[in-house]
């Protein structure tokens, strides 16, 4: 087997830029990347649940990879979402990203019809996408937002896929995780799915992470996967713990309305989300505010 | 306020007929509501979930509403699904099934956000999505589907605006009907989401069901209707527990494949499911003819 | 078989009154067993969840039985709560029930152990409890309270055993006691374990109920079960649906300290509750009373 | 504020060894302790969840800490499980656990009344406990049992006490368990609830484990503490995954049965399981033989 494309490193999910418009502003997306460019992050999730991608009509979704692989330096890693609850038109998105330059595609578990969804209705689905797709299949799993966990002996049963290569894995479980590693097939890369469990998740054999938080603060997740590869386990451990209550305010706590919000606060472009996503209250936006400070971001 | 639209009845959420390459059957989905059109049905459902409207274009969904607008007779209903998760997709559905001869839009929950889908959020889609609408707007809770149980306090408050006129509550939780029909106006309608509890929802105050049952037994969905108005409660009793293994199949156990399934025993057109979801095997397809033969149906 | 225990009408699952300084107040316990018996209710159900009986030990649980076995007269029920984690235990406490005067032991599913509670698990302890016991059992399920559904299959399977007699069904799904109905020998009884359904639960089948809302309101749930055998059901609607806030203040709005609030209320004794539960702020009370009033009970 | 008591290092909780009439076999209960003492386990947690503490009854409970009691060494912790559903009840057994030789309680969160469990009522509980307590409390959070999850806050809020010095966190949600670290006084010790993330629950400061596998693979467990305070972090994760699948088998997969197994199969005494729990079928325990192998256990 050729040695699969490495995951390894700290990814953002980047969010989707609107105007005031309520239009894609693609200008933003671009200067947004630019600016993270400057930092050692490894590469970017263009469209997962982050960027909205569920509130993007196809058009829009393409354009938006369009922007994303004009802009993404050789050397970064350009990652799609891709993952819709139909088998054909993942497939079709998936290889649409891959012309507009796409490396791998990440691919959300379909959830609507969660009762029929078990091993066999999955394997189905991720095999014939990964048997046609262009471009690598990395598993997505985000129980928060789906209510469906997939389990360990399903990702291990499809990471024996040649092009299937990896798994984004949300719901926090590291115990799964380790699971997973241990009975993987080494051309498959473990992620962490928030940046909240990124060091755990490295002690029992993730790569990295893909996470709102390196969006936020790139320096200082790259810095805890350093940490930990030197094997100082306890400034590691300082960097993950500061970092709790920023990574709670864009994912749990405040959602995509305090992601984009706390980009605002740092000179990032974040802007409007869409509806029925409604934007913070000032009280909100100030907590996060105050969230930053203490992080020492702001 | 103007007399709201009657959803008295009921009403098949109807399964969208694929032929043997995976593209819809136009001819088919007309041929299969007009045999619906010879019993006593009150409208259709056209693209709710059982009609696979997740797995569907927008090209295809417009295709789909356009033979039904075009087949659906004067004198009975035609409900388009148009609930997606963003409020601006869904109200361009919406208006677009209007033009196509909808009467009223069903609309989903949006979930995928769902720790952000808060009362105030839900409160928000919904009232832009019923102020700009052409056509009435129906909510449609199916926590099976969302995992987000809309309350019944949020189900009140909306039932107040005069372009909402009904909920499809598919949670089975009679006892929240039950309390919504005392505090809702009375333009505000609520139907059975699901035949399994179609009498116990009329006992306190639903006025019919959209239900998966009433594609495939739809005289006695009917029945059960006549004989509770004519306060014929023992053979109501009898109808309703005749048919819950029926409804057992083409719904919680074995989903749409079983219920496509059922409509090619009972000589409709079922056809093929779309992918992820997978075809019965040839145990279940018996099992599913021995319990409409069971229930008098085959 | 003999005649099965009859079940048929409603039955509060009485409070535990205890004095100022928290000790069961065995003579507040029999006055309002007193008070009860001037109404029709069938009878009591004695240390059920609302009787707080987790919060009792095994001497003050058998005073308890002793106090109602000596004040229940000839002709109404007395059902005593037994069933807790162990078999043996239960079976231990079922015997001392009966030997105190109770006609019938409601047993809940054991269910710390939740994951291990599966078929085979649960068909064991209920057939041993009940081929041991004096008394018939009555299954009890309240996944409320313990995170477990029994399964229509497994009360189904249940209910062949001659000495199981009924089942409180707690969850509100009414399509299950449907199917129970249904596919249950005729010996088996169906009751719903809330006031908020009672009307849904007799229109599938259900021949009364456990209910809180039955302490509290005892003509009322009487009057929707008379209407319904007239065959009035407009009457029994209204006044299920009037009932309604009553039901959910004493139960999942309020819980047992808004039960006991609404019994001090009404002039029967409610008292203090038991720690970890925590009484009624005053503006809670306040809304009890409110609801109370309004539903013509106060 | 005087030292706390240390919790650092490795605790299983104990099983509860029944002789072939289902009575506590307290002979059996000290060879084990007597086994286990030869490790270096910092100590045993008697009468946890895996101790069938549900199971017993008041005089079997206070029986199995005397035997503890007289048999664990100077040395080595002795904490008790004694939280129950009663506040009153849960103080009382730490009273007598403590003077039994208990040097700390774990306090399970009481859950039957899981909605009227909230922030108020659990702060009550815990402080009421931990006021009156003569022995410091550990706080004992596992939602697979109680289906109820203390919050981060809530943790953080009792921590301030200075009676309450830990927490068993068995959720497995290692970012909780890192924000409370973060949060809480030195004081406060937060302990790995389950063997399968303990190196995770290291990297972000817990200071060891109460777990099923450390029963059954003592020396192992404490290695991986070892080698994470060496820094040796490669090999510690070599150890952790290694013992996942055995971990499950004692836990999740198999239960207390498949616990019980273990223990016999490695010399100790396991012995039969109390009833609603069933034994483990043949097929099921040369399962678990096998996975004891393949992790070089056996």
């Amino acid at each position: 087997m050729p040695k699969a494309l490495s995951l390894k490193g700290c990814f953002p999910p980047i969010p989707t830029p609107f105007d005031k418009k309520g239009r894609v502003d693609h200008h933003q997306l671009a200067n947004n990347l630019e600016k993270w460019q400057r930092t050692d992050l490894a590469g970017f999730v263009v469209l997962g649940s982050n960027g909205e991608a569920v509130l993007l009509n196809r058009n829009e979704r393409v354009a938006v990879w369009k922007t994303a692989g004009q802009t993404i330096s050789r050397g970064r890693r350009f990652i799609a979402g891709t993952g819709c609850e139909s088998t054909v038109e993942t497939l079709d998105l998936t290889e649409k990203a891959a012309a507009l330059g796409a490396q791998a595609a990440m691919v959300v578990t379909p959830h609507y019809y969660r009762a029929r969804m078990d091993h066999a209705a999955l394997m189905h689905h991720y095999t014939m996408v990964a048997d046609r797709s262009p471009i690598p299949i990395i598993l997505y799993n985000v129980p928060a937002s789906t209510n469906l966990d997939m389990s360990a002996e399903l990702a291990i049963a499809l990471s024996k896929h040649p092009n299937i290569i990896g798994m984004k894995e949300s719901s926090g479980n590291v115990a799964k995780m380790g699971l997973i590693v241990r009975e993987a097939p080494s051309h498959f890369q473990v992620l962490a799915g928030s940046g909240s469990f990124l060091l755990p998740a490295l002690s029992v054999g993730a790569v990295g992470g893909v996470m709102a938080l390196a969006a936020i603060a790139p320096n200082a997740v790259v810095e805890i996967l350093r940490l930990f590869e030197a094997g100082r386990l306890e400034d590691a451990k300082k960097t993950q713990l500061r970092l709790i209550p920023t990574n709670n305010a864009v994912t749990s706590r405040f959602g995509i309305p305090g992601f984009k919000a706390a980009m605002d606060l740092l000179g990032m472009y974040g802007g409007p989300v869409r509806s029925p996503l409604l934007p913070l209250d000032k009280a909100a936006r100030d907590e996060v505010a105050g969230i930053l400070t203490e992080a020492g971001l702001l």
